[in-house]
């Protein structure tokens, strides 16, 4: 976007992931979507530009949603007290089969679509359905209503229903069809490679998949290690492999534009090789209870320098809201502060908001923080509602408080890549 | 309340707590707050009165809140990244030593009470401070919002800072004193004996309010084997008895109208003899994960016949409604079935709604269910908002997915014994 903003307020990111960064009534300016900086008293040069006055409003940069399944938001918050199988059988399984009509798919996408954005969501990486008319759709929706990433036709030729089972051959060549020709198509929205996961996936497919990447250099959004027995697939699937990690990898599925989602169960060499790969994974806290998987080792990934972002998993989650993740990332860290003889620290607040923030931002260029030479994603909090008075708070209690309690209707405003939107 | 109310709409509760009971389109005849059944048809002998027609909506029971500290609501949702004593000294305790200003209570109480009732709290089991006149404060403003159920005054001698700890005796006779002039003065609210738990209460004030209990037969409410270094600081002080419970029953603390908050690691004979007394307990699924508790056996309790229900223990949890208290209790228990092995089955989304309505509202009387002979307690629901079409849903999967997703703003109505309000 071209010209510049100037945003007043109370400004909060987290540059690095250990402590909040305040300034309070200070001046966000970015100009042509490029931050020049936070500062205090207004620099001389931007004296004569119009600035928006939040007052005591709190900006923060733009949340991303580094794991959704757009199709599974027609049924979210149902049958969470069902086993995983059992839940894919009655629900996702014949809901996402209905994409298959594009109508269906335009009026579900754009109610999920403007969910997300009303959340305050900025940039989300997401699964569709195999249908490729429906993942445009859903990736024209995107555009148009200001939410960026990435969004994908996925894979499954194997241990699937028959009405959701791709030929092998044909899911190779309908997703490179649908690579050529939305891959520079659009300016927020670009297509991810997007193979279910390993145990929906033959070979053939993931072989496929991992010379595409390799030839449009797009990035690839699946699942890892999430659960005991869909590794245990993998593991009889490819006994010369030790992980999930090293099949995707043999397959050329690693790289530093690929998105794992949750992670709950790496082995010791696949954190190094997820680390070494530039890999970002998905921590989706909601989802690892809902679907029982498990408590993932968050303290233990950032240790180790692995990038991590947080994820809504819409449907496993049920909450499209990513100040529900940093809170629950936060609670579920708690419990594998317990679970582990309170060995792995759990998160602070800080770095909750940096994995929503940076944390994910990161996989989708300079975003989800206010650094120089940033793009400008950003929103406007308003937590009047929230206290009977703010007097005794600081920006930093306001923010947290935010984060736990805060929904919808404390976002007052949105910024995408320069633009209000 | 005199009259007949008769409500139309889906209706929906659970008189036992393995399956909802539904009744589409149905009519809940209610005369003078004595419900006198869920019909299909309205019964003739009604035909000449009134009839409130919800449509489409759901009419639910009333939920009940068994753990709410009414003066953390300051600071709910603030210093969840730290552990217990750190927060407590943070916030817990300079805030309620703010209770000791009236003005400053009526302030608070009244915000607090309020968002329990626009929540659809019909009742609740609700700590105060040390102090008297706020303690009043509160009952009185809850009788007015018409937000039911029990409140107290609390009690510390020890181990509390020196600015809130009482002088043992003047702590009992200071309950006495509050006992005799509001066990009787307002219809919905009435006060509970609230030792805040036995680390801060010596045997000198346990023993005299156990006496005042016994005298004044009122309930009783306070916190069970929380947390390991709780535990271990009872231990350490009653050697001879080897549970929190023991101790309690010791003192005559443990009666069919008890409530103990939490009993994350009870021992099995505590167990039983909590069962035995028939004391209620309260099950706070987001607080035991943030202050880092664990997580209770909650499968095994309903198992063995304990009666529990659900609290909103604001501000260890931040939210104060009790559909996230629902939604939470049952991710809670998917992970406590990963930690047993899967030997602990999950709690059903049925048994969760049970817990937050007629588990916790047998602890008033006969609330919590639509079952002839209840007082009125009820919300009326609209989930319109949560989907694009209600077609493909089941009265069950809406009141589900209005469980996980829904919030205040899908409370249409809320009646308290027998009246709108």
């Amino acid at each position: 976007m071209k010209g510049t903003i100037i945003l007043k307020g109370n400004i909060i990111d987290t540059p690095t992931k250990d402590q909040f960064r305040c300034v309070e009534n200070g001046y966000l300016v970015a100009v042509d979507n490029e931050i020049k900086g936070v500062f205090q008293e207004l620099p001389a040069e931007y004296a004569k530009e119009e600035v928006t006055d939040y007052g005591n409003l709190l900006i923060i940069p733009g949340m991303y949603d580094m794991h959704v399944h757009a199709p599974q938001f027609v049924y979210r918050g149902l049958g969470l007290d069902m086993q995983l199988m059992q839940w894919l059988e009655t629900y996702a399984f014949p809901t996402e089969s209905r994409f298959s009509d594009e109508e269906y798919a335009r009026t579900y996408y754009r109610a999920f679509v403007q969910t997300l954005k009303k959340n305050g969501t900025a940039r989300a990486v997401v699964f569709g359905t195999i249908h490729v008319p429906a993942a445009e759709i859903l990736m024209d929706i995107m555009e148009e209503e200001k939410v960026g990433g990435f969004a994908g036709k996925i894979n499954m030729d194997t241990l699937c229903p028959d009405f959701l089972r791709e030929d092998s051959q044909q899911s190779v060549a309908d997703t490179r069809e649908w690579l050529e020709r939305n891959v520079s198509k659009r300016t927020l929205v670009k297509p991810a490679v997007t193979p279910r996961f390993i145990p929906t996936c033959t070979s053939q497919v993931l072989e496929g998949l991992g010379k595409l990447v390799k030839e449009y250099q797009v990035p690839v959004h699946s699942h890892i290690s999430e659960d005991i027995g869909e590794m245990d697939i993998v593991r009889g699937r490819y006994p010369e492999y030790a992980h999930d990690g090293a099949v995707y990898d043999h397959f050329g599925l690693l790289t530093d534009k690929t998105v794992m989602a949750h992670f709950v169960y790496p082995a010791e060499e696949e954190l190094e090789l997820i680390r070494d790969r530039g890999v970002t994974i998905a921590h989706c806290p909601q989802s690892n209870g809902n679907v029982a998987a498990g408590i993932p080792p968050i303290r233990k990934m950032l240790d180790m320098g692995i990038k991590v972002g947080l994820g809504s998993d819409i449907a496993g989650g049920y909450s499209p809201c990513l100040f529900r993740a940093m809170s629950e990332a936060v609670y579920l860290s708690k419990l594998k502060w317990l679970e582990s003889g309170k060995e792995e620290d759990f998160l602070s607040v800080p770095e909750a908001f940096y994995l929503g923030t940076k944390g994910g931002g990161q996989f989708f260029g300079k975003v989800g923080s206010f650094e120089e030479g940033y793009e400008l994603d950003a929103l406007v909090l308003d937590d009047t509602s929230l206290s009977v008075s703010l007097d005794h708070f600081s920006l930093t209690e306001r923010l947290e408080r935010l984060i736990h309690v805060g929904d919808d209707r404390n976002i007052t405003a949105r910024y995408v890549a320069g633009e209000k939107a």
